[in-house]
Order: structure tokens, then C-alpha cells, then sequence
């Protein structure tokens, strides 16, 4: 490569951009976020309050109790997501929820408000919502039945909810444990004193997992003594005479004085008062997963009096400082919004776990144990591990560092390392052996002070554990003695298992061989190439083997789409996995007959509507065509178009579930202009950044530079919405041409890397409007 | 009265009884108990293991779950008791229950086994049950589809079973926590360790008292570890995707590891075991109303290590002791057990409250305050007032100043003295202010260490409090300013109502006497006579007065038999109501015209099947013929027939439900040869005792004799069996002739009571065979 002169236009445009830079540098970035996104088409992300990896989120629960207003319910069909822009029937605010995850869990602990008599039926005192207004770390919403304003705010492991009872009179603040997203049934509550309860319900089932199971403690204060409260419970029906006897058979029980524990399947917790017009009542909540105790230490610790407008500026404040360390210029608002909003959604999970007092649920045991840094949970890893850790590990590297801490502590507690570990509970959800290519892709990087020979431990654990006593690889043994998994049942996704399980044991192999263990590097680096007994020739394709060693027959390339049980592969089809290895691109080629063949199978899954562009297998694919220069105009071309398609500022703006922000970290590397298509590989492919510049502030523990600036310049006379295209790069005084993949080291240490951008990529006919 | 020579046949039986004496007080007393004895039509008394005014209580449950081997189904009639004798369907063992009540309630936490695989259901964990042995404190059963033998054995406040696996292998303790008698729902429960489980189930709605809730908390160990334990609950069901997906719902679920609470409607605990053949494992139970951890510290107080013989004899002793207050001789084997089954029958309720360090649920609030006295519950108390109090006097009176201070407690605490307490609520059941009652009658016996400016003061409260603001007299206006309860609803009660005030007014004015309130005493003592307004001389009983002062007309004295809706009266007929003014049987008996035309009128009773023998109203009627000493050979043949036709030595030997103990304390006054037939008046009717020889043992802290002898001599060559009638009996050197009714002082202080009976009555044409 060779070094030219910077083009005087945009030599110029940096006096404009260091004006922008102050002006923006004032305006806060959170305003740039909208929680909205998402919030549709299955993106399952959720609008309400949260603080970055809180522990606590608080959002409006919409998805059940009314078919008129809303367009869906949760028990009518598979349902994941306790609110949905779609809907507009309130229940109330639901505390603690999962964001973008595919499987209905959390989503409880349902606090509302109503004006008039008490009526305990949700279905009742649920009401049309309108005027929304959601805002990080803050969320409003006008209850129309009621002429009731609720708004909402949190802390790591609280929320405060404000009811304004606009017209006055009969008031109720009510809370729901029998309502709620989760699958799980059964709650216990009791007041402490007049206006303070405590209890816990039962969490669990998440996807194909009834006994990851546990409990959610509560405590929650009512800023008003109420003249009259009480519980409520429907009462299971009887029969005959018992019936007429029992008035509240089948029905909601009101107990307007007893106080002591109540348990039930559905039970709640009522508060009534006469209010002013405009008076409004806040409702504080502290949960924890260790105790009732620590939910209302939690409360009173994170929460010492009351201050809504306190707790919403802190919030608020904290979302701030995490956002800013991406600093955008240019760009129009709308990529503003989704690239703030996709950052925002990084920073959902994994989220904290511990409370104030450093307790948490001890992995597998839910026994309470103590830790010293925070202890993280919802570990989405078959999502996680290809992007989201990455970028986290770039941008928030001790919350990176603390994550694999945490995932060693589960070891230690559990004997094994997380697949998709949900609140001290593994639930097994999907396949693979995901952390060791988070932590090794974290090592890597660069962050390194976690326990190594431990991690290697641990690692080697799901790696080498034979039979059925391998909780994390369930056909170890196929798998080490044959190299690939075989077809056992029909639809035991043994294609997908084997992928997963090459991309681990060539991170393990890289660790292996950091660690000095040369031997171990070896196998599991041939390991890794195992994928290539499942190319078959006749369709160019991975397909699955029988026991007997022979191909799967007949076997259906296409078949897998909309979540169809497909014969080993899993929530995809043959076209969504075959390029999956994502350690041996080149070798992957070769097997295909070359680059030629390669790229035009590889383009042909776009073409032929074989990318799923929500499914986590495949969404490296566009990058895979960096691994050929004369080829990257192509990745160019298609992450633009992907990002335009399903990356919108509105609530089906998310291609599909946000997957715990895997979604939202592709847009985000996509948007900065690299992505680490190979996780534990320090190699990134390129494509056109979206923004005029980019300033990422580092974190100096772990990175040289204090920021790595990405600049964007138009070469030419095009206009910035025109910009697709880039053929070269600046770092320092280098210019770097035909050159689309970088390395990590490169790239972090740049301190600025310049894109010039053109109207046309490799093939001139391509255009994009 | 002169004085006789003793009959020289019965000098010689002197000696023959002597050597009796002493064979019998070898023979443990005990053994005289058939716990069996009114758990047959409707007595609902419970065959399990209590020790005397025990807060714990262990019976089988057997009321539920198979039509094929259950006669009565408790969720398919009106059902008040957690076994019959009538059903073989045996679900588990419920803990804490009551006795000889006409409501549902407790009986729960119900704790089972069964062999072979793990089955939750306990439809199908449920057994067929046969060689059933009952004997105070202590209870077993053969589980004949798992072949296991049950036992169970009680402390105060805790039991222990002992369940023996014949056959080894597959073994299951499963404790129940959705199962119960109660018509409250929801149960929190979690595991302590491995073989210690706590929670609780809230209990309530006892008859009309949906507000009247309480929770029951538990503490459970099992001895021996279990390698495979967990919980189940019934999940709700779900439909369509979820459905299928969910492979649990609408089932039961298993819980195999997870530890920490779980809550529900419909719960329970299992652990799992390899029993070698004859093995047992026993389950400890301790129960509180206070905490889980007073539950748990009564089980390590009460029971510190496990010994299932120990805790037998200890139970076994206690009711030894009790029973040996009364010794009799003579009677039938029949008798004798009838006798000793009603005194162990007498000392179920009112039971203590309070844990092992004192603590219990205060009235009304639950809040928990200590005790130093015992407390007591389950004061049925519009039952006990007339007869089991008085006999708890004589017999137990330290127990009986117990109950005295806790209603003094009571009222203290919730503000009123009870009417029908159960676990610290009060349910408004029944109707009158029977506290009253109580505290005189106690009073009047020379119990009087309790604070009686207090008693007073609470007294004064029903008797005066205007309004609704009175709990205990909701008709209070009408009654203070009438003197009498117009019907102001069709089914009011209304008459019934009056007649309780009536004799409590009494009662009161006796007590204000003692206090020297003389006003208050003259007050309380026209009040008494209100009952007048009642009299209705067209057909010469006590008639419903209208609120414009006329007799509800209409009026059909035979209706409201069998708990049929009748006018003015709570469960029962104008008969059983008109002759119930205790206080002043001579005053009605000159309202109905002397007392040839009571005695005609109240024999009719007899005669036409308007005298219910299981309605507390009317079970002093028999006595009221000893004020007429020419009619007292009436009450002598009554009693002696009633006792032979609804006092027997079997499962339906109660006449009804026992009314915590009210029936039985009619059948031992009645076969002791005394009645107090108007409680708070210190004079007896008496009548033909049915054993040779009795010896009460008096507490001396408040008799002056050590013992009561009461001797029962035929006075010609009839055998005992024929001897139904007397008219002379003997104390000291004084013979009475002629005499049916005695002063209490005088025969407490009579150290013996000799009988002398005859084949006749008054009537030489009465016989009975």
C-alpha cells in the first residue's frame, strides 16, 4: 500500500466537523435513543426503564386481558415479550423482564393503578394506553379508562413508578403476582407493615427448560398510607352446595384486613384512597434473586427516600456516561437513533445479578454466596458469543472482564461453564460450547486478568468429558470419535451441534496454544476442521450423516425456514450454516472448488432468499466476502442494504428477536464499519462506516490509544446518503488500498482510521438509491 | 331428710368394689378410650393422635379422591371432617384439625407414602386402608395397595409417623399441601436442608367467616435422607402452541432440584427412597400460627431427637393422667367406653395457641404477643357455654382459668371478648354473647383468680355498646330498647337471638351482683326477663314478634327442623327454643300456665319428636322436669333412654356433630348423675348416674374434698342394669328424699353422693328393657 495525499475536501470538512463535535458533544445522547425499537415485529425488546445491565427493568405489560385492543396475547400463541407496540391494552408495569429473547420468561411482579371501586380482575382495571413516551431509563404512559399518568424510572435493582390520579377520588394501586409473562406459576407475598410488602414468585421454564426454575424476591413501598388495602386471591371453584356457600368460589377473593403471608397461583395486593385531582401516588419496588431481605435492602439502599425525579436524573445520567463512549457525528437521525438505540440494547444483558450487599444465587444450587465484582446473568451465549461479547470487549472491557469472571464463578459453583445461564439457572437453551470462545476471544483482546488456568480448566471440561456425564456437548463421544455428530433422531440439530462445536475447539486451540499447551492446540485444532465430513459434493453443501457414515437422504437444502423442524440443523436450514466456519473461511472455499465458486454460492444465499438475517449462523455472512478483495464491494453493498432493510428507528426496526442484543451488535459493528465474522479470530471484515466520524472512547487499561476515531470521507462530488462504497483506508499516514479485513491490534491502536468513500463499488452497474 | 341404714347388699358390694378398685387402677384407663366413637354420622370427631387441648392433632385423611371406596366426598356435599369411619380411601395423615365441628376446615398438610414409582397425584398415591387401631395418642393403618404400615403419634405441638415399607424397594413420603378440608387455598413451602422442609398454608373461611383466615406454618423433618427429593405443584393449564410445548401444564409438575420456596394452590414435597423390606422412615412435624421458625423450634423442643415409642408413652401418659381425674367402676364395657371416649372427646378444644417459647397470633390482628398462661383456641362457644365450661370447671379447673385469662386476652387485643375464635380470628358464627356465660359460670364456681374488673369491663362492652358499632349484638338497638329482637329479616334468627342475650343478661346481672354493681345487676337482671314479649299464649310457646310489635303470622311452630330456613330461629324449631330460659324455667313455667301444663307441654317435646339431641338449645330439656320433683322420674327415664339410643360404643355413637366436646359433656354430666341446665346458676339437676361408683378427683387449689365419690346403690334385687330410677339419695349422714336438684357447693363439698335406685320411676307403668 502506498501513502497519497489526503484529498483537500476533506482536509476542509474537519473545520466543520470540530464545530459539530461541540455542538453534539452538549446535546445528550440519550436523546437519541428510542426504546421503541424493537418493540414489534418480534424484536421482543422492551420500552420501559432500565439503567445500563441493571438488574431491574421496569416496562408497561400489554399483552393480555383485552382482544379488542390488543392484536396479540400472550397465551393465544408463542409469545416472548411482556410488551408489544402492536397492543393497547395496559395491565400494568411488569418488573424485571427479558430483552429480546424468543421464550416467555419474567415479565411479573405487575404494578397498576386505577380510579374508581376496586375491582382486583386485570381484565378490569387494564386500560387503552395512549401518549406514550419512553426515554432511556424512563417511560410514560397515559392510562385513558383511569385518566391516570404513569411514569416509571430505575436503579440497578429498583424501580419507582409515579401514578397521577389526574380527576381524583377512588384510587387503587394494585399489584398483580398472578399475571405475568413467565410459564411459571405460584407467588407468596405479606405485609411488613401498612404500606410495605415483600414476597417472591416463581420464575422458570424458559424455552425447553421446566427446571430452570427460581425465585424473584420483591419488596414494595407505597409512598401513601393507604386507609384501606389488603390481598386478593381468585379462589378455585367448587361445586354444589359448597358453591352457593362460598361466595367467592371461581372468583377474586378480596381480604381487606388479614396481613399475614398469603400464597396462591393468583394472588395480588391492593391499596385504595380517596386522592386530590392531580395527586400522585409512587410505588417503589427492590427485587433480588437471593431473599425478600436483600429485595427491600436493595429498596432502601438504592433508594433511601423518595425522589422520582432523583432516581429518573441518575438514570438517566448513567446512560449518558455508557453511551458516550461512542460519539457520533453526521449520519442522518434516524441511523442516529438506531445506532444509540442498538447501543442502548448492548447494554440490557447480561446484567447484574448481585445486590446491594454483593449476594447473589449461587449457579445450579441457587444457594447465596458473595462476590466482589459484579455478578452478571442472562447469558445468551449461542447469541452472545459471535458479536456481543466482542463489542463489549472494545467498548466496556471491565464489564467484558467481570462477565467472564462471573462465567468462572459458575463454574466453580455449577462444574460447568454457561450455555445460557438465566438467573443462577442453566437452562441448555440451544447447543455448542459457547464460553470458551467467549473467553477466549476476551483473552485475546487483551483482557486477561481473570483466572486463566481456571478458564483452561473449565474449558477443558466441555471439551473433553465423555458419555453422557458432558453436560454441555451431549454427543461428546460421536463427536471426539468420529469428528462430526451424527444424524441419531431426526430432528437432533446434529449439524448444528458439530458447527458449534468446530468454532469452540478452534478457540479452545487458540487459548490451548496462548497457555503453552501445544499438544492440546493440535487436537483441538484438527478438531476443528472436522466440518469438512459434512461437505457433500453433490450440492456444494453441509449436510447431515447418517450413523452409518453416509449422507442424510433425501436431503432438502431449503427446508428449516419460519423455525420449520428441519433434519440436523437448528432454527435454520443447510444454506443458513453451510459457510458457518467462520475459523476456516479459506479452507471452506477450497472445499467449495475456490474463491469463484465460493463467492457466487455465498452471494446466491442473498439472491435466493436463503439469509436469514435474524438468525445468528448466518449474519456474519455478508462479511465473509472480505476474505477476497476484489469481492468486498459485495459485503459493502449487502451490509448497507441489510442495515437500510431491517434496521429502522421504529418498533419493527429489529430484524427479529434482538437476542440479548446480537441484533443490535451487528448493526453497531456494521454501522462502525467492522465486524469480527471469526470471534477469537482478531480479524475483522470491513464495510462502509454509516457516520461522518466516529469517536470510541477506550478504556486505557486495556487499550493504547485513548479513542480510535473512524472518519468517513466522500472521495468524490457524491453526497453522504449516496456513500456505499469505500476501496480505501487511512490509518496515521498510511493508506491502505483493496484491503477490507484488519486486524484488532491494527484497529484499536489506529488512534483514527479514515474510510473514502465513492458512489461505486467493484462492479459499476451496482447503484442503490 | 333421716338417715338410713346403708342396704346391707350394698355394705357387701363395698368390699367386692374395693378389690375392683384396685384391678382397675392397674388397667390403664386409656384403654377405655375408642377414638373411633363418633366419627359416623356426622359426629366428626377424628380417630388420630392428640394429646389432651393439643395445638397439634394427626388424623387420616380419608375424604376424598375415590368414589369407588368413599361413601361421602368432601367437595361434593356439605363435608366438615377430614375422616369418617365410612370411607376406605386413605390420601395421608392432616395435621391439626378439629373436632366435632359442622364446618370444613384445616385438615391439611397431609402427609403420605407409597411404594413403587414416584406418582404425586393422590388419587393414585391413595390407598385403600384397613386394620385402622386407634388409642389416645396414638393411630395406625394398613396401606393395603403400597403395603405399608402408618402410624402416628403427637406432642402438644408436633407429630411424628412412622411409615414401615413391608416390602421395600421404591418408597415414597409425600407431603400434601394443595389436599385439605380447609376451603382456603395457596401454600408456600421450601427446604431448610435436605430432610427439612417449612412453609405454610393459609387456612380459613370457616363457615360464614370468609375474612376469618389464618396461615398454618410447618416444619417437617424426615429421618432419613432422601437421594432423591423435590417439590411438585399442578401447573395451571395452557392451550394451543403453549400447550404443546409446555409439557407440564395442566399436570403435575416435578420439581427434582430445585431448593428454594415455591408457592401455589396446589403443592406438595417428595423424597424418594431404595427401602430395604420392614424399613421405616419416619416424618416429624411441628405446626405454629405464629412463624415458621416457632413451627420448627416446637418440633426441636417438643420432639429434640427422633423416638416414636417415647413420644407414644409421653401421649399416652398425658391422657392417662387427664382421664384419671374421673375414676369409675362398674357399667358396661360399652359404658365405660363411652364415658372415657367423651372426657378424652372433652379435652380436644379449646386447645393451646402458643409455641413452645410462648408466642402466638394475637386476637383479630395475628400480630404475634407471648403468653405466660396458655393460650387456648377454637372457642365454640354458643356450644360450650352450657356444659363443657361448667365440666371443665369441676374437672380441669386450672385449664378452665386458662381459657378464662385467654378470653380476657382477647378482648384486650381485638377489643371484644369471642363468640366462635378459631387461631385467632373471630368468624361471628352462631349467634348470642357467650362469653359472658363462661366468665360467670367460672366465677360462680369459685374460680376466680383472673382479673375480674377486666372481665367486667369486657362484659359490659357487648351488653352495651349501642349500634353496629357492637360485633357481638348486631340487633343490640332493637333488644335495649324492646327487650326483645323483632324480625326484621325473614331468616334472622331473631327469637334465637334474644334468647341468647337473655341468658346472658343473666348471667351478667349474677356477675354485677358479685361486683357489687347493684344497678347494673337489676338492669342486666330485667333484661333477662324479656323473653316474655315472646310468649305467645294461642299456642304456648315463644313466637317472632314483628317490628310493629305483632307476632309474625303465619307461624308454624314444627318448621326448622334438619337445618330448614325457618323464621326466627338458627337451627331449630320453635320447640327446641321455647323452653330455653334457663334462668328462670319457674317464670316460664307460670307464663305457660303452672307446672302441669309445662310439664305436659315439655314431655310433648319427648313424645312428638320435637327434641333434637344433637342442638344445644334444647339439651337441657330433660333436667327441667327435676323443678317439679313429682315429674323428676321424666328427666330419669329421658336421660337413661337417650343415652341408650344415641350414646353407643361405636362410629356413629355421638348424636351429631360433638360441637367441640358439648355432646360429650352432656353424656358425662348425664352418666355422672348431674347437669348444669342453667349455666351460671350453681344448682344441678339430677338424675340416675350409670356407674356403681365414681371418684372424682378435685383440684384442691379450688374444692375442699380431694374427691367426689358418687355411688350408685340398687336398693332392692334388681341388677344394675335395670336401674334407671332413684329417689333418695345420701351425702354424709343425710339421706334426701325426694330431691332431684342440688346446690353445687354442696355436692362438691359432699366428698360422697350415694344413690339409691329403684326399678321404678314415679310411673309404675315405665319400664325399659
Amino acid at each position: 500500500m502506498k501513502l497519497t495525499k489526503l484529498p483537500l475536501v476533506a482536509a476542509l470538512s474537519l473545520l466543520v466537523l470540530s464545530s459539530n463535535v461541540w455542538a453534539q458533544s452538549t446535546k445528550r445522547l440519550i436523546d437519541e435513543v428510542n426504546p421503541f425499537i424493537g418493540t414489534s415485529n418480534f424484536g421482543t425488546t422492551n420500552p420501559g426503564a432500565v439503567v445500563p445491565n441493571g438488574l431491574m427493568s421496569i416496562t408497561p405489560f400489554n399483552v393480555s386481558g383485552s382482544p379488542e385492543l390488543n392484536k396479540f396475547d400472550k397465551d393465544k400463541r408463542w409469545w416472548s415479550t411482556p410488551y408489544t407496540a402492536d397492543n393497547k391494552f395496559f395491565s400494568g408495569f411488569s418488573h424485571v423482564n427479558l430483552s429480546g429473547v424468543g421464550c416467555p420468561e419474567l415479565g411479573s411482579i405487575i404494578v397498576s393503578a386505577s380510579a374508581g371501586d376496586l375491582d382486583v380482575d386485570y381484565t378490569h382495571y387494564g386500560s387503552a394506553m395512549s401518549e406514550e413516551k419512553a426515554h432511556p431509563g424512563y417511560y410514560s404512559v397515559q392510562l385513558d379508562k383511569h385518566k391516570i399518568k404513569a411514569e416509571v424510572t430505575a436503579t440497578q435493582r429498583t424501580a419507582v413508578s409515579a401514578f397521577t390520579f389526574e380527576r381524583g377520588g377512588k384510587s387503587n394501586i394494585l399489584v398483580n403476582l398472578g399475571l405475568g409473562l413467565t410459564n411459571e406459576s405460584g407467588a407468596t407475598v405479606r405485609f411488613l407493615n401498612d404500606s410495605t410488602i415483600v414476597g417472591s414468585k416463581l420464575m422458570g421454564t424458559f424455552c425447553y427448560a421446566p427446571q430452570a426454575v427460581f425465585n424473584q424476591y420483591f419488596a414494595i413501598r407505597i409512598s401513601r398510607r393507604a386507609p384501606a388495602s389488603g390481598y386478593w386471591k381468585k379462589q378455585p371453584p367448587m361445586e354444589g352446595v359448597e358453591a352457593e356457600w362460598d361466595k367467592d368460589q371461581g372468583k377474586y377473593k378480596i381480604y381487606p384486613t388479614y396481613r399475614k403471608e398469603i400464597s396462591g397461583n393468583d394472588i395480588g395486593v391492593w391499596f385504595s384512597y380517596d386522592t386530590k385531582p392531580g395527586e400522585t401516588i409512587y410505588v417503589q419496588t427492590g427485587v433480588s434473586f437471593v431473599s425478600e431481605e436483600n429485595a427491600l435492602l436493595n429498596l432502601t439502599t438504592e433508594q433511601p427516600k423518595l425522589d422520582f425525579a432523583a432516581v429518573r436524573r441518575a438514570a438517566e445520567d448513567s446512560w449518558e456516561k455508557a453511551l458516550r463512549v461512542v460519539e457520533v457525528e453526521g449520519g442522518t437521525t434516524d441511523q442516529r437513533k438506531i445506532f444509540y438505540t442498538a447501543l442502548y440494547h448492548l447494554l440490557i444483558h447480561p446484567n447484574i445479578l448481585q445486590d446491594v450487599n454483593g449476594q447473589y444465587p449461587m449457579m445450579g444450587s441457587l444457594q447465596t454466596a458473595t462476590t466482589k465484582h459484579d455478578r452478571y446473568t442472562v447469558y445468551s451465549l449461542w447469541d452472545t458469543y459471535r458479536n456481543v461479547h466482542p463489542l463489549l470487549s472494545i467498548l466496556y472491557p471491565r464489564k467484558q472482564l467481570a462477565m467472564v469472571e462471573t462465567m468462572l464463578d459458575m463454574y466453580k459453583e455449577g462444574g460447568w461453564l454457561p450455555k445460557w445461564e438465566l438467573y443462577g439457572q442453566e437452562t441448555f437453551t440451544m447447543e455448542g460450547d459457547p464460553s470458551i470462545i467467549v473467553i477466549n476471544d476476551t483473552w485475546q483482546r487483551g483482557i486477561r486478568d481473570f483466572d486463566t488456568k481456571l478458564a483452561y480448566e473449565a474449558m477443558l471440561k466441555g471439551a473433553t468429558t465423555p458419555g453422557k456425564d458432558n453436560k454441555l456437548r451431549p454427543d461428546f463421544d460421536d463427536y471426539a470419535s468420529r469428528g462430526y455428530v451424527p444424524l441419531r433422531e431426526k430432528f437432533d440439530n446434529s449439524v448444528s451441534h458439530a458447527l458449534e462445536y468446530y468454532i469452540a475447539d478452534w478457540n479452545l486451540s487458540q487459548f490451548a496454544s496462548a497457555m503453552g499447551k501445544k499438544k492440546d492446540a493440535q487436537l483441538f485444532a484438527r478438531r476443528a476442521s472436522g466440518y469438512k465430513h459434512y461437505y457433500d459434493k453433490e450440492t456444494g453443501l453441509l449436510r447431515p450423516i447418517l450413523p452409518d457414515g453416509k449422507f442424510l437422504t433425501p436431503f432438502h437444502p431449503t427446508l428449516g425456514r419460519d423455525f420449520e423442524p428441519n433434519p440436523g440443523f437448528h432454527e435454520g436450514n443447510s444454506w443458513n450454516y453451510s459457510f458457518y466456519v467462520p475459523h476456516d473461511i479459506r479452507g471452506l472455499a477450497k472445499l467449495m472448488g475456490g474463491e469463484r465458486k465460493f463467492v457466487d454460492k455465498l452471494q446466491s444465499v442473498f439472491d435466493k432468499e436463503n439469509y436469514d438475517p435474524a438468525n445468528e449462523p448466518d449474519i456474519a455472512y455478508p462479511y465473509l466476502f472480505t476474505y477476497f478483495p476484489k469481492e468486498a464491494w459485495r459485503t459493502q453493498r449487502i451490509t448497507s442494504k441489510l442495515l437500510g432493510l431491517y434496521y429502522r428507528n421504529d418498533p419493527s426496526g429489529i430484524p427479529g428477536n434482538d437476542d440479548t442484543g446480537a441484533m443490535s451488535a451487528w448493526a453497531i459493528f456494521s454501522m462502525l464499519g467492522f465486524y469480527p465474522d471469526c470471534p477469537g479470530s482478531m480479524s475483522y471484515g470491513l464495510t462502509t462506516p454509516t457516520f461522518d466520524k466516529v469517536t470510541i472512547h477506550l478504556d486505557t487499561k486495556y487499550y493504547k490509544n485513548p479513542t480510535l476515531v473512524i472518519e468517513t470521507r466522500p472521495v468524490d462530488e457524491h453526497t453522504n446518503r449516496q456513500r456505499i462504497y469505500f476501496d480505501e483506508f487511512q490509518i496515521g499516514n498510511k493508506l491502505y488500498k483493496n484491503t477490507y479485513r484488519i486486524n484488532h491490534d491494527e484497529l484499536m491502536n489506529a488512534g483514527k482510521i479514515t474510510f473514502f468513500t465513492k458512489l461505486v463499488g467493484g462492479t459499476p452497474e451496482i447503484t442503490v438509491d
